[in-house]
């Protein structure tokens, strides 16, 4: 595609017409090649945001980006392979925990992370305050510590959809981020690249996320399972709140101790709510009958917390160090007044949490309270860890207290599945895909 | 302007609001520094593809356009200076004509002419096929001959609104063209920096044109007055139909020679309704009474053929040589059928034209036929002339024939005249303005 073509193809996207599969391609394709201009990108990227994009248009980019770099296979004769995805929260220690509970009950989990983005948190910058802890695996190694001793937790590398990376830059300055099916292009590419047969979404709704309000975290939600069906690729997406911080905790090292302890038998019981879903959706997408029972049973004896540390272990963490992590004193932040609990300002905290532990890896904040709270004057609302944990105080004002009480907000909103879709598709499909 | 600041406007024009004026300047001076990439841009304008722009934002950004580069100043005690241009289109002679015509009858007409565009004609272009004839004047060589002879015809210098040719060239490329304030800024940014005290614009509109129906272009001709109006200055638009070619030849040198012949006498009635009216409104906004009296006697008494031949001479031009320009024997295209002459592809007709004249500075096409005429089988449609004019025989289905007889198109759509507004703008004008 040179400069004409991919014009024509802009315009007709700005009059509203659908790209075929093969123009996605070529779009694709002569960006990499520098044929087309990062201008003609944006451009194309804020008709997208404007017009909106089919399914098909969405499945299409989503292959485009596959195919524009390597892609890990895993022989699915070994067992079903799992992988997990969150649109990203505060305190979202999911990953961390569901991995190696999911690993623990006999599934495969093969598990791609990111970086924080934003004011949430990155899977990758917490595992690297563990000591030795290696994120960037060789895809020899990933794959084969994922059949040995069934998880691991690697950084995406630049070899897996390289597109997605440039296009994801491009469209965090050109403001043309928020379109679904370009968001789901991005998410579902990098999944399809990392090789696993099954995905576990986790679309988090509320201030502190993309999605902000639920009925846009489900639209995404239905874009994943759908995309993901069209690639036969067996996929569940929960929508859940981020109203609040998913745990308690918020940094990098501070959410590994968490993550710790919750394996220990120490967990929130609301994070324990949603890491219990996740790991059994894991587990049940993984070929295993029961997985809710198998995931219970995991966590009490033990073997989960036995799991994480083989993790760890495997990818050259030191576990003796990580059984020691345990950040110092808190400062405490205190309530000006009593009050209900209503609201914080999540964005606020998860970017405190990001500044503290970036000056110190056991830095970061401990939320004290969830909302629905009754708080009083003086009780602790944020523990701050860190060199500069005096700089939490004014997070004080991250809470709004009430003195009606409220509800507390939901945890799950909704689960999709396209299990039944993937079937029907399977038993139909074109032999020669 | 950094990228994150113009991020958030692209972000806030995306949403639908408004930017301020401080902020246009700043995103302008940003774009010409390299602060602000071409995929920032690009991205920016598709956003005002789609939500629009307020009057306010394109006279800011045209004010920010002016302020990209140097520009001319005409010393209003010595006379208003006017000035002239045209949405583009196909045999259309208008400046060539009407710029010596309106200078005959005393007028002050300061002419900066782009080049031919997609399928339309560009004057620099046609006026480069005479002999010695310079088009590149330098701003005081252009001014002078302004003051001493009443009129001159010049290439937009890349010194006049750097930031319209960068800016310009992106939409082409990313297919952000088709937005009012986007395309009137660009037009009437050119016009401010050029240094004329009232302008007149002609607005094509139909198949040829850019701005294809006429209620767009008569609301492109309300958004040149409007924004010329802020600056202050006299505005007149036309709104004229482009459904067949304005004159009869459509090329360079060819166009020359219809120019010519328009002023000794021999010229179409329709380009001759026209060109009487926009040099008419040249003559009243160079502030002469009676104007259109003015114009009929400076052609038929030869004084406005005199002018064009003066205004050549002082560019450099052979007079001599263009009294000779003369196109070889033509090859006619002939009428396949009789019938009712229904339409005609002006942009087909266009391409051709520019084609045979861009081998042979004489080539080009006569256009035979009117929008209307019963047309004869085996009846002349095109004469083609040139090395190439062989190439000119498909032209016959440029044409299309009916048994039904149709309405010629109108000539003229529409006049708009800011004089109101600017007589009352300026009676409470701003002192410190």
């Amino acid at each position: 595609m040179d400069e004409q073509a991919m014009r024509r193809c802009i315009e007709r996207k700005r009059d509203g017409a659908t790209l075929s599969a093969q123009e996605w391609d070529d779009i694709i394709s002569a960006f990499m090649d520098d044929d087309v201009s990062e201008a003609q990108m944006a451009a194309l990227c804020m008709a997208c945001v404007w017009r909106g994009m089919s399914f098909d248009e969405a499945y299409a980019l989503t292959r485009a980006m596959v195919e524009s770099g390597q892609t890990i296979a895993f022989d699915v004769e070994h067992g079903i392979v799992v992988d997990k995805h969150s649109s990203g929260g505060v305190s979202d220690i999911v990953s961390l925990v569901a991995v190696p509970l999911a690993a623990a009950c006999g599934a495969r989990v093969a598990k791609l992370s990111g970086r924080a983005l934003g004011h949430t948190g990155g899977t990758i910058d917490k595992l690297e305050t563990i000591p030795g802890f290696n994120v960037a695996l060789p895809i020899e190694s990933f794959v084969k510590q994922v059949q040995q001793i069934g998880c691991a937790i690697a950084a995406q590398t630049q070899a897996l959809v390289p597109a997605d990376k440039r296009i994801y830059h491009l469209r965090d300055r050109t403001a043309t981020v928020p379109s679904m099916g370009l968001i789901a292009a991005s998410i579902v590419s990098k999944k399809i690249a990392g090789g696993a047969h099954a995905f576990v979404f986790d679309v988090k709704t509320g201030p502190g996320a993309m999605m902000q309000q639920p009925p846009q975290a489900r639209e995404l939600a239905q874009w994943l399972v759908e995309i993901a069906a069209r690639f036969e690729r067996r996929a569940t997406a929960f929508v859940t709140d981020m109203s609040q911080p998913l745990g308690r905790c918020v940094g990098t090292g501070i959410e590994v101790v968490e993550a710790r302890e919750f394996l220990r038998g120490n967990g929130d019981a609301r994070a324990e709510e949603l890491v219990l879903s996740i790991a059994g959706a894991l587990v049940g997408e993984g070929g295993f009958d029961e997985p809710d029972a198998l995931v219970r049973e995991a966590l009490s004896s033990g073997r989960a917390y036995e799991k994480f540390c083989e993790m760890i272990a495997a990818q050259g963490g030191d576990v003796a160090a990580l059984e020691k992590m345990q950040p110092g004193a808190p400062l405490e932040v205190c309530a000006p007044q009593s009050g209900y609990l209503t609201a914080m300002d999540v964005v606020r905290l998860g970017n405190a949490g990001r500044a503290l532990s970036a000056e110190d890896s056991l830095g970061g904040i401990e939320v004290a309270v969830r909302i629905g709270d009754y708080v009083e004057a003086g009780a602790p609302l944020v523990r701050a860890f860190g060199r500069d944990a005096h700089a939490a105080q004014p997070l004080a004002h991250a809470f709004t207290l009430s003195q009606a009480p409220v509800q507390a907000p939901p945890l799950l909103y909704d689960a999709l599945c396209n299990a039944v879709v993937v079937k029907s598709r399977l038993a139909h499909a074109d032999p020669a895909l």
